[in-house]
């Protein structure tokens, strides 16, 4: 049971937003600007990103929901998800990528385990200061959607296949409007 | 020096957020809901659970902006919000707010961490359920804000008056509309 009364039996992150829309509005633009919005990192990548913070903060309900739509807008199945979360670099992703995941995973840690060699790495496989600035500001992001949702002791289906079943639509509506009761 | 280049030198959070003001926009949306707008804990409250987060996360530039707004709004002095930092038990502060900031300790460790013995202290003090609500996501978005400004390896001034000396005009200007060139 949660922490506290939402009013609405809704599973993870919907429960508190429908419970407090004002905040709710202003975290669902911030993701829609970061994760769908044009950008040089596809929304594949985007949410990969997003997915592999939320397992290094043991969030179930955050890295399945993004995790279902990672491998909807990568055309891979949840295996290869999985396995990106226990090791990114024995996984058939771009070097580029590679580099941001392993700034993210530095992120999740803490901002100060950044380090300038990681910043050049990154660099020199092609990542621009936009694509490091984005890598950064989501995995900081899901810090916060991370204790959000676990910190105010909401439930999650325990079903994989529910997360994988809703993303198609989950990725036509975005976040920018999004009905949490949905 | 920063990570990556903000065209600007503006310190803090200020260098990205002027850098991407996409994301600026959002994140100011959301500081303002959660710090400034109406709310049964006051704003001074509010931005002392900001700061006592940021100092866990040993983040310079954002424990002393809002340090900084927190002595302003509570009519004490820096030395004051320092003992909160280093022990909120023994400071003199309502037992309310001792256990609201006793969860967001928790939120920063990790959502997990939060723990019903705490939640019920929380009530049995007084605390409403929005109240709770919004220490956890305070909390939270500081886990965020803090990776941001040092995951990017932002620059802070070392002189804590800087930030004291600021505060009353960031009290009056609020964070939906702050143009982080000022």
């Amino acid at each position: 049971m949660a922490h506290i009364d939402f009013k609405n039996d809704f599973p993870g992150i919907r429960g508190p937003m429908a419970f407090r829309p004002d905040t709710a509005k202003a975290l669902n633009n911030l993701a829609e600007i970061l994760l769908r919005s044009d950008n040089s990192l596809t929304r594949g990548e985007r949410e990969l990103i997003a997915t592999y913070v939320s397992s290094l903060n043991d969030c179930f309900y955050c890295q399945n929901a993004h995790g279902g739509l990672a491998q909807y807008y990568l055309e891979c199945d949840m295996q290869f998800v999985d396995s990106v979360k226990v090791n990114p670099e024995q996984v058939a992703l771009s070097p580029k990528l590679k580099s941001l995941l392993s700034i993210a995973a530095s992120v999740q840690r803490g901002g100060k385990n950044v380090s300038t060699a990681q910043i050049e790495a990154a660099r020199a496989l092609g990542a621009s200061d936009m694509e490091i600035h984005d890598t950064v500001l989501i995995a900081a992001a899901f810090c916060m959607f991370n204790r959000y949702v676990d910190g105010l002791g909401t439930w999650a289906p325990t079903d994989r296949q529910f997360y994988v079943n809703r993303a198609p639509q989950r990725a036509v509506e975005g976040y920018a409007d999004y009905d949490p009761s949905h």
